[in-house]
């Protein structure tokens, strides 16, 4: 039987920093070395290829998109690459592929077929921010997206207060950029006045801010978040 | 009033690896620029600062010990430095400062004086492994370490293994590798069959494995874990 391929999931930038600042020699490397891909966005992942390396043969390349429109089909051509001995790079619109992202279909796949998975060292905005935080990094829980009915988020975010209260995990969670002065407001009107609020955007950006302060400093020292990437943290 | 400081939250190594493979350029540049520091373990610092440059003047840097023996003054001290201008760095023993790893108090004293910090991009064990488990990454804890009491190590194993099951939550836990065969053969015996369990042992080293399979599969091809630093997954 063949040797069968690897699966590497590559990290993409959050934006539009130089990969230098985010993305290890060796990650570029065997990145650059691949010709197969699954990827959740192709202009994103074509621009990732060429920030590498501006000669990137990306004619000479297949791409597989992951998305609302892929179908299980999809998912199991780039399972035949591998078993055929192809390696495959995973790219996600941004950041860390799986985290947050989709890519966690293809990686259970080739796990069931005993072919090695290799994630890469890349910028997670979740991690920065719990780094930056200053909050536990001992626990934590990452909640993903908050419900759009507001109602809904109320009670979601005040669900969060108590946990990291009661039980000392950090919670992560944040929302499209368009609906974060909403989240802004919900959590500044209905969270108590000492409880710690973390808020990081743009992270890695030249204009990342990373602040963590009590809810009643936030009433006086909000800014604007609406057309910043955000991640928000209860400590 | 002068202009403060900075605190950079540097990464580490995982072990001895090569550190392009895992640290990006930029990172290296803003770490080396640095001369004031402080670190969970002197040695493993300096190790990590004479990779970066075999010629980092170690003797003209500046270094606070973080760990059990350290008092409030020392962390005071590293303020001071930031409060007069100085940038800081922040190295602990292995992988990311803050996560499962010392560094959160001075990080919540700077933004307690509104100085800036900066999360460096670097490698997670936590986050490699959950990226490479194939699990859900929308919505995941961390846990940190295990309790060292058998009985109460099982119940624990036994109500993540619940959550997993109930609320999606990919959970995530880690134990000091002498006692890691304990641990793998509690979730052998404990959880159910079809429970799906990765281990990602030595993670960004040469001998890295990261494996998901059934509680049932894992009981056939359970491995050796005593002497690498793992993480456990339960999807």
């Amino acid at each position: 039987m063949a040797k069968t391929g690897t699966l590497y999931l590559i990290p993409n930038t959050l934006g539009g920093e130089s990969i230098e600042d985010i993305i290890p020699q060796t990650v570029q490397e065997d990145s650059k070395s691949l010709r197969h891909f699954m990827v959740e966005n192709l202009k994103s992942a074509r621009r990732l290829l060429r920030k590498m390396d501006r000669q990137f043969p990306i004619d000479d390349s297949l791409f597989i998109e992951m998305n609302k429109r892929s179908t299980e089909q999809d998912t199991m051509k780039a399972l035949r690459w591998l078993i055929e001995g192809k390696n495959v790079g995973v790219i996600s619109d941004a950041g860390c592929a799986c985290v947050a992202d989709p890519g966690a279909d293809i990686v259970s796949l080739a796990h069931s077929q005993k072919i090695a998975v290799m994630p890469l060292v890349g910028p997670s905005s979740i991690l920065l921010s719990l780094m930056g935080s200053g909050f536990s990094g001992q626990k934590f829980s990452f909640h993903g997206y908050l419900p759009k009915d507001r109602k809904e988020r109320i009670q979601t975010l005040k669900s969060y207060e108590f946990v990291a209260r009661r039980k000392g995990y950090t919670q992560i969670f944040m929302d499209t950029p368009y609906r974060n002065m909403n989240v802004l407001e919900d959590l500044l009107n209905e969270l108590a006045d000492h409880t710690q609020l973390c808020i990081a955007s743009n992270i890695t950006l030249h204009n990342q801010r990373v602040r963590s302060m009590s809810v009643l400093d936030w009433r006086e020292n909000a800014y604007d978040l609406s057309k910043s990437p955000c991640v928000f943290l209860i400590g």
